[in-house]
């Protein structure tokens, strides 16, 4: 079976990820929110292509049953409830909410696969949960990295690269890896050991830190904090607890 | 000063590539082809976005001047002169002539990066070349790997990453690298004593492989094979014997 990863978003085409399993890896930070927030109890999860599109989609609905959430440079935008750091979603805020979520990189790239058989939402903080369900899945796999503005994001790659190793060491399958598949297993080999220290010293991380952010990053660093699957499938996401295959 | 490496060709806009020196990498096979015209003694290359576009300018044009040059699915295309493999390209055949040259992955690529300040096209071939240009440059560089099918292509990536390796040996400047860079220079070091294998288990080295070019595959893989620096200006490719920066 293959397994191909995109090392940035825009490597593929809506109508490529058709009949597959796709992962979308935002690890720093909409995967890692998105897990905090679905195990904080939140209901679901709308993303929007755009935050517009999340604003828009928010006009029509009551906000009293749901709550805005995104971010813009990183940074909360004017009006919203929550940003984007996986240490605000806390139960007593989005407790059995509707989130609309709209951010820079993450959000995108999920609506992009809506075309998929099903996207399934991966970071560190659920990569062995991730790497189980994956082991049941008997179509193709594409791992999807959401990066930054478009372009490659170290921390994606490593954690796509996680997730093949992981996948080939438990499910006991002879997968075939694509160039991105094999270079991703390549760079997590390298930072194996030192995933919170590549988070901090990558594009990205050193621009969250530039803002304040910093504490953050060992949240998202961290594996198996939030063991939850996150699934997107018919515009929302929400926990699965059954497989995701077919 | 900082280099980039962008590891597919849709990372980045053409508006992004203003005001940068941009080398594009595409080893498997146009800037190896390429390399090969000019030193066989090709007055000049002019690169076109797609197969269809090679077509209407060289309609525009005595056919006796041109050659008609490129590939659909590493094929030779019905009415063109010459294919895709640096064999082909030789002085008693190209000596002269202007080449009209149309390509799935390179070509695109190149017209890609017209608004750069210039473009040189590099491969293992002509590496050491490049890099002794690169050296003198004084602005921004983004090294940009034409992928195969706006993919990721393992072999474009550690070309990339063996060009940052030898201008930080080389230029006694202290690069700032991005994300991109820092990985190509990653999978460079991993590869760099199998490059020749590396581009035979790759995507794109099995895909021609698999229709009879494996002969082209030795001859993309051997660094200073052919030292001649093809600069993109105004259009037209040629060799440049002065400095490409300011």
């Amino acid at each position: 079976m293959k397994i191909d990863v995109c090392l940035s978003p825009h490597e593929v085409s809506e109508e490529k990820l058709k009949d597959h399993i796709v992962v979308v890896v935002d690890v720093l930070r909409a995967s890692t929110t998105i897990c905090a927030a679905l195990a904080a109890g939140a209901k679901e999860i709308i993303p929007a292509e755009s935050i517009e599109e999340a604003i828009r989609l928010a006009s029509n609905l009551s906000r009293d049953a749901i709550l805005l959430c995104g971010e813009r440079e990183g940074k909360l935008i004017e009006g919203f409830n929550l940003a984007n750091s996986p240490l605000e979603y806390k139960p007593k805020i989005v407790k059995g909410k509707t989130l609309i979520f709209g951010s820079t990189n993450g959000t995108p790239t999920i609506v992009k696969t809506r075309l998929a058989t099903r996207t399934l939402l991966a970071g560190f903080v659920n990569l062995p949960t991730i790497v189980g369900a994956l082991a049941e899945v008997k179509i193709p796999i594409i791992i999807l990295c959401s990066g930054k503005l478009g372009q490659f994001a170290l921390e994606d790659a490593v954690c796509a690269g996680n997730i093949v190793h992981a996948l080939r060491q438990s499910a006991g399958i002879n997968y075939e890896l694509t160039d991105g598949a094999g270079a991703a297993l390549l760079l997590y080999r390298h930072f194996q050991d030192s995933i919170l220290q590549m988070i901090k010293e990558s594009d990205h991380g050193r621009y969250l830190a530039s803002i304040g952010m910093q504490h953050d990053l060992p949240v998202c660093a961290e594996i198996n904090r939030i063991p939850v699957l996150p699934v997107y499938h018919d515009g929302k996401i929400r926990v699965q607890k059954d497989k995701p295959g077919r």
